[in-house]
C-alpha cells in the first residue's frame, strides 16, 4: 500500500461533513491522508487494526474525531506511539462538551493533542506543523499559509478602512 | 478458576477507597465479586482479557469505575456482552462532571448503565437488581435490604419527633 | 393480561417519539415491550399502580423517561425492586442537563441505571442485555445485533478507501 | 395532635445542620414549624402521610430540603394543595447544581418555590411572607425584620465610614 | 382603582408572549391579575411605584419575570413585604441559565420564590396555590385542576394501552 | 489623520454585523468611532500597529470584540494604557460562555471591562460613559438616552394598562 | 465633604477582605476611594443615596462588588450615569458563576464594566485606566505601575534561567 | 546557546509546581528542556523574544501553561511557526475550565494542542511524542515508558488478585 503522512479516523461516516475541512487544508499542503471510519465500541479491533496499518505505511499523525462520549481518540492513543489529536464534535444536545471533555481530560502518560469543538481545520493545522518539523516543502507552504491568513486580516482591516465598516462594499 | 457473580474494573489501584461501598455491599449480599485493575488507555489487551475471563467464570455484571476521561466503562462494554454498570469518580478540578460526561454519552447501541457521581454503592446495588432477576436468594436479600432503608427513615423522623430536631440527642 | 419483558413508561404522551427507537429496538429483538404514560407529580399513584402491574405480569427490567426535573426514574425506582433504566430527555433551554442531573444523581441505596440524553436506543439495548442473562433466545439475537454494528463499521470502512472520503458515491 | 404553620421535611437527618437557620428563623417570628426526615425514594409512603399529616393540623406551607437528584420537593408538591418551598442542598461534587435543577425545573402544572442553593434562611422568611398574608402578628414580625436587615446595613456601613474600611476597628 | 389578586411584571414588553400561560391560567382560575411593564434598571422608580400600588390595590402575591442578568424579582423583592415569584427567561446565548442564577440565588431574607425556566405556568399556579390558602373560591377551583391534570394522565395511558404507542390514532 | 473617540476592533469582518449596533449607538452620541479589524493570533503586529495608532489619534476608549478563545481584547489590553472594553460573541456550540471566560478572566494587573454576551449596545453605552466623563455634549446626550429609555418604559407600561397585556393594539 | 475619585461599594462588610486589594491599589495610585457598605435588597434607598453622594462629590466611577445574585452592580448602574465596574464576588458553592452571570448580563442600555471572579485588582486599575485620561498624574503612575509589572516577569524569568526552575534559588 | 528540544512557558513562577511533572518527565527522556516565564499580557514583547529564541536554538516543540483567560498558548502560537501544546491550570474559583475554554478554542488555523487541566505530565508526553518521530533515543525511551506504564498496570491487577482490594497489604 502506498505512503501516507497522515490518517483520519471518524467514529462514523456521518462525521465526514465536519471533516471536510481537514480534508481540504491537507489537499492544499500536499499531504497525503487517509480517511478512515472506525469505532472505539463497535468495532474495538479495527481501531487497532488501523493504527498498525498507520504506523507501517509510515503515517507520522493520525487525528480522530468524536462526538458524545467521544473514546475514539484515547483508544486510538492507547493502541499507537505517534502524536493522536483529537477533534471534540458536537451535535448532541450539549453542544459538545462532553465530547470535548472525554478527549481532553486524559489520564497522565497518554496524551491527545486536543483541538476546538468541529474544529477540523485546527486539526489539519496542528498535524502539519508537526510534519513540518522533518519537511521542509510542507514547512515552506505552512509559512506561505501563515502569511496569507496574515495578508487576509490586513486587507480586510484596509476594505473597512476605505468603505467604512457598513457600506455595502466593506462587507460580504 | 472460582465462579464469581460480578466483576468490578477500575482504572488504578487508587480508585480502589471510592468504590469500598460497593465491595461492601457485595459483601453483605453475599454476592461475590472480584476487584480489578486495568486501564483503557494503559493496557488495553488487559482489559479485553479481564473481559472474556469475567464471561468464562461466569459473571453476569461489570462495573467499571473511571476518572477524568473515564473511557473503561465503555471500553468494557465494547468488549463484552454483559451489561456494565459505570461510575464517574470525580477528582479532577470539575468535579466528576468530565467522567460523568464520558460514562454516560455512549453512541447508540453500546450502553453503559451509569450511576452517580462517586456512587459506588448504586453500582453495586443496581449490580444486585440485575443479579437478583434469576437469584431468589439475593433477591430476598435486596427485599431485606429495601425494608432497611425504609424502617431507617421511619426510625430517624420518629426520633426527630420525639426529640425535637436541634436537642442533642436526635443528631448524630 | 398477557405477561410482557420490559415496561416503558413516559412522563407525557409527547414524549413518544422519542421514545420509538427504543419501540423498534424491542420489536427486533422480539421484546414484549408496553408503553405507559405516567406522572411522577401528576399521577403519582398511577406510577405505582403500573409498577406492581409490571411485577405482576412479568417484567424483569422498567424503562423510564422524563425531561426537566425527571423524577420519574426515581419515583419508579422507589416503587419497584426491578432494576430501573432512565432517559434523560432534553427540550429545556439547557439541553437536557437537567433531566440528566435528575436521574443519575440518585441517593445511595435506590440505583438508576442512567442512559445517555435521548439516547431510547441505549435504554433498550441495556433492557435488552439484562434480559438475555435468562433468555438464549435474546442473547442469541443481541449478539447479532452487535456483528451487524461491527459489520457495518467494515463495510463503510471500506467504500470510503474505495472510493475516497468526499466523492459523492462514499456518503449518505 | 397540635396544629402547626409550617411543616419542614428532609432527606436525611444529616441534613439538619444546613436546615438549621430555618429552624432559628420560624423560632424567631413565632411560627409553629415541624421537622420531619423522609425519603421520596426510600420511604415514599411515609412522605404522602407527612403531607397528609400537614394538611389536617392546620399547615399553610412545606418546606422540603434535598441534595444530589433532589425529588423529594417535587414528590411532596404532587402529594399536596399547599404551597411547597424547595431548598436545594450542595454536597455532591458538582456543588448543588444537581439539586437546584432538580427542584426548579418542575414540569407545567406542579410548581416548587425554588430558593438558593443551602439557603435555607430564605426558604423561612419565604415560609414566613406566605404566612403574614393572613396573619397579621407574623407580618408584623416581617416588617421588624425588614426594618432590622435595613438597619444593619446603615450601621456598618456608618461603622466603615467612621473607622475607615480596614481599621481593626471596623471588621468582623 | 380596582383591587387585584395579583401583579404580574414583566421587564419588557417583549417578554409578554412567554408570561401568556400565566395570564390563561389566571383566567381559569378567576383571578384577577394585573400585568405591567417595568424595568430594575431603566425605569427603577416605577418598579416602587408598581409595588407600592400593588399592595394598596389589594395583590398578595407579585409574579415577576425577566431575563439576562434578572434583577428585575430581586428588585421587586427587596420593594414590597409580599411574596414574590420569579420567572427566569431564556432568550439569551447561554439558555437562561444567566437569568436562573440571578433570581434564585438571593441573598439571606430576602427570597425570590423561582419557578423553572419560562415556565410561566407554574409561576400562575404557584401564586394561586397562595391565593388559595386564604379563597375557599380558588382552593375549589386549584383542586379541580389539579384533578383534571391527573384525569388527563389516565386518559392517555389509556389511550396509548388501547391503540398502542405509535398507532396513528394514539398520537398527537 | 483625524481625531477619534473610540476604536472598535473585531477579529473578523465576519464579527461586523453582531457590532453593527455599537456603530449606531456611536452615531447617535456623535462619538467618532474608527471600526477595525485585527486579530491576535494572526496578524498580532497589527492589532499593536492599531492600539499605538489608537493613543495617537486621541481615542480615549477601545472596544474590542471575538469569538471562541477571545484573546483580542486581552492582547489589545497588553498594548495600550486606555480602557479596554471587551465584547464576547456567540457563535460557537457552548453558546459564548468560552468567549465570556476568555475576556473577563483576566490576570490581575490587566483589565478588560467585560459586557455582556454579544451586547455591543452596552460596550458603546459604556465607552460613551467614560468619554462624558470629560465631554459635557456627550454627557447632556447620555442623559437624554438615559431619560428616553425610562420614557419608553413608562410609555409601554401605560399601553399595557390601557389595552390589556394581550390585546392586538397593545403588542409588537 | 471631601472630594472623592472612586466609591467602592459591597453588599456586606463580610465581603471587606476580598476587597482589600483595591483599596491598596487605590493607595498606590494615590486615588481618594472611598469604600460603602450597601444592599441593593436590603437597603436600597441607601444604594441611591450613596450614588448621589457619588456623583455631588466629585467621584468619576463607581466599584459594586457582590456574590450570589449579585444585583448591586446592576442597581447602581441604574442610579447613576457614572461608569460603573462590577466584581463579581465567589463563596457560593458554584464558584462564583451565579455572581458572574448576575452582573455582565446587563440588559442593553445600562452596562456593568464587569471584572474577573474575585479580581478586586483588576477593578481598581480598570477604574484608574478611566481616572489616568483626565489625571495626568495617575497616568503617570499607571504607566509606572505597568512597566513595574513589565520588569517584575523579565526579573523572573532571568532568575529561572540563571538559577534553573527547580533549585531552592529560583522559587518562592 | 546551547541547543534545546522543548521551551516550556508559564506566565507566573507561581506556576512552576504545577509543571514539576513536565520537567521531571523531560529529565527521564534525556530531552533538553528550558523553562520560562513570560506573560501574554504583562511582557507581550518577551513572549515574541522567547518564541524567535526557541526556534533559533533548534526548539521543535513549545510547551505553554496558564490560568484564568489562559491566553500564552495561544499568543504563542501567533508567534512560532513550531506546534504549540497548552495547558490549562486550575486555581480560579471555577475550576480551570476557564482556561481550558480560553485554550482549546482557538480560531480556525493557530491551534494549540490542548492537554487536560492541570496536566502537565501530558503536555511533557506528547511534547516527548513529537520529538521521537525524528529522535529514534526518545522514541525507545518513549516506548519503554508505555511498557514500563502497562507492565504497572499488570502488577497492581496482580497484586489485588493476589491479596484481595482492600488487605493492608494490596494499598498504597
Amino acid at each position: 500500500m502506498n505512503r501516507v503522512d497522515v490518517f483520519v479516523i471518524m467514529g462514523s461516516d456521518s462525521d465526514l461533513p465536519k471533516m471536510k475541512p481537514a480534508y481540504d487544508f491537507f489537499q492544499k499542503m500536499g499531504v497525503a491522508a487517509e480517511f478512515r471510519i472506525a469505532s472505539a465500541h463497535r468495532a474495538p479491533e479495527l481501531v487497532a487494526t488501523i493504527c498498525s496499518e498507520a504506523s507501517s505505511r509510515g503515517a507520522r499523525v493520525i487525528v480522530a474525531a468524536a462526538g458524545l462520549a467521544a473514546h475514539l481518540p484515547g483508544v486510538v492513543a492507547a493502541q499507537t506511539s505517534l502524536p493522536v489529536i483529537g477533534v471534540p464534535l458536537s451535535g448532541s444536545p450539549i453542544g459538545g462538551v462532553d465530547a470535548l471533555y472525554s478527549i481532553v481530560q486524559m489520564p497522565p502518560g497518554v496524551p491527545v493533542a486536543t483541538v476546538g469543538i468541529d474544529n477540523a481545520t485546527n486539526a489539519a493545522v496542528l498535524a502539519c506543523k508537526i510534519l513540518a518539523l522533518s519537511d521542509p516543502e510542507i514547512d515552506r507552504k505552512m509559512n506561505d499559509y501563515r502569511e496569507e491568513m496574515r495578508e487576509r486580516v490586513y486587507t480586510r482591516d484596509k476594505k473597512v478602512l476605505a468603505n467604512g465598516p457598513y457600506s455595502e462594499v466593506s462587507q460580504g
